[in-house]
């Protein structure tokens, strides 16, 4: 039998099928309704639909969402969906489609994807880092995911790491996702192209330095574009701050970095590399971290929801 | 048969002996000589030999020093600590007292003390977090002390909070631990001195507001003076920054604030269970989290160093 797994980001719904043996059969996506409940589950069934129809035999469902999900299938609360709010989103979900339906949160389906099959691989001290419209996060301590009191372990998008920085949606300012974001990354290139800086940028944007995004960036980057590798860098650095702070906490022995941005490859993940090495604490001290790219791509939470459906009791 | 248990801090080396009850009988303390490891190997054996000296029939003795400490009793690096470099202290102290001796770090120690006598019993994810010269932490999740890859977990003294802030000793800006501990609050107690607005705090310092210390603050604080209580909610608003953060991270459902500045009782912990509240994220959304104070007060660290002494095979 097969599993659907989805993967609710800010941004879209990507769902995939697998067969037993994991591998992906198809996918599907739909832009994300994020500011109306209802609206986002029926795209998750959506989403659903289309894949059982297209490949039938389909026993059960997995969705992995932002923020704060409940150990029994509720979201209770994702500062960046903000439709998401004490949302019974398994159940809603599991009476749309008729299958059961199994939720965890997005960062913590993509880490056992990783773990099981990708970059994280027969490490016991792992992080996943989700770079994408905010930034997501899910810890492997001791060969264990750990998901925390109340299941909510691994939000590390709003830790603060510039007290007094950009407003977040979360209501206060300086979280590390204003910054080491896909979401952050446009705004550090807009800034850029309005003050002239960034050309190429411009270019990329269809001419309006307003509409520059992440994407563009990571593009000019990886054209070699100064301005653009220069805007990179930055990112890199505020990415490296987040990383540090978490190995300082938990010493793991590997990030693996997923999400939009960790699309774009070496081009992100090895100025985030040189970006940690400056600032590791007692570098000389400790064994080096590693940081590489999640190898799932952009599937692994979806990979991670539908790994979690089969295993379904 | 008893045991030694004994914290190197920042400041002091405090030593306790227990009992095979775990209670303490006795207690003595030196300064501690940080800048020379050498000298800090001999301060540490001088606690012993006092201690032994007064009891007799001890066993083992434990230590925790603050820093990164590996399995094997090599203290290989510590920020607050510049004597201690590669220094393999649980063999130098074993040589100069004769008995066996187990390493750990400092907050380590202390939860494992809280956690079984303490201000943690019975909770199984806990963090303490330890303000002191520096700051300490060490974390039980699910029920075990997280010791991380290397053994390294619980250093959040450095978490960046404020990335163009205040110069750090580990060479960088904005650590946590140089606003929210002993040292922080003595810095905003003589900004405060300096700048006229306290003058309960130039008194209690002798006349000097370049003497205002942090227990200057915490005393004036307890008086009721309105100027001291305006610096500690300052200092409890980059308190709670940073355990906000832990939280968001490792969703842990109580903190236990031990070190020096829990010594000051409700005086610290009301302030930042308020600055807590006001800064959780989605906090309508998640339990409430306990912020308590350590119940072992400053000999925590020493006792659970004891209590590691006892368990050695």
């Amino acid at each position: 039998m097969r599993s659907i797994g989805l993967d609710v980001g800010g941004t879209k719904v990507l769902g995939v099928v697998v067969d037993v043996s994991g591998t992906v059969l198809d996918e599907h996506r739909v832009l994300t309704p994020s500011t109306d409940g209802v609206l986002l589950v029926a795209a998750m069934a959506e989403v659903v639909t289309v894949l059982h129809d297209r490949h039938g035999e389909v026993a059960t469902v997995g969705a992995g969402v932002a923020g704060l999900i409940t150990r029994d299938g509720m979201a209770r609360f994702s500062p960046n969906l903000s439709g998401v709010v004490e949302l019974p989103v398994a159940a809603l979900l599991s009476e749309a489609v008729g299958l059961p339906v199994a939720l965890d949160n997005d960062a913590t389906c993509a880490l056992r994807a990783e773990h099981r099959r990708g970059a994280a691989r027969g490490v016991d001290d792992v992080a996943l880092v989700a770079l994408g419209t905010g930034v997501g996060g899910a810890f492997i301590l001791d060969g264990e995911l750990r998901r925390g009191a109340s299941g909510f372990a691994g939000e590390i998008g709003h830790m603060v790491v510039d007290v007094g920085g950009v407003p977040c949606v979360c209501g206060r300012r300086g979280c590390w996702e204003r910054y080491a974001s896909g979401t952050g990354l446009g705004r550090m290139g807009r800034e850029a192209a309005e003050a002239g800086r960034a050309p190429r940028l411009v270019e990329l944007a269809g001419g309006d330095p307003l509409a520059v995004r992440g994407e563009h960036v990571t593009a000019a980057a990886a054209e070699g574009d100064a301005a653009a590798l220069a805007v990179v860098d930055v990112l890199a650095g505020w990415v490296a701050i987040g990383l540090v702070n978490l190995c300082q906490a938990l010493d793991v022995a590997r990030f693996v970095i997923g999400g939009g941005l960790a699309e774009a490859g070496d081009v992100i993940i090895e100025p985030i590399r040189r970006a940690y090495d400056e600032r590791a604490v007692g570098a000389a001290y400790r064994p080096r971290v590693e940081i590489v790219a999640a190898q799932l791509g952009e599937q692994a939470g979806a990979v991670g929801a539908a790994l979690l459906a089969a295993s379904m009791p």
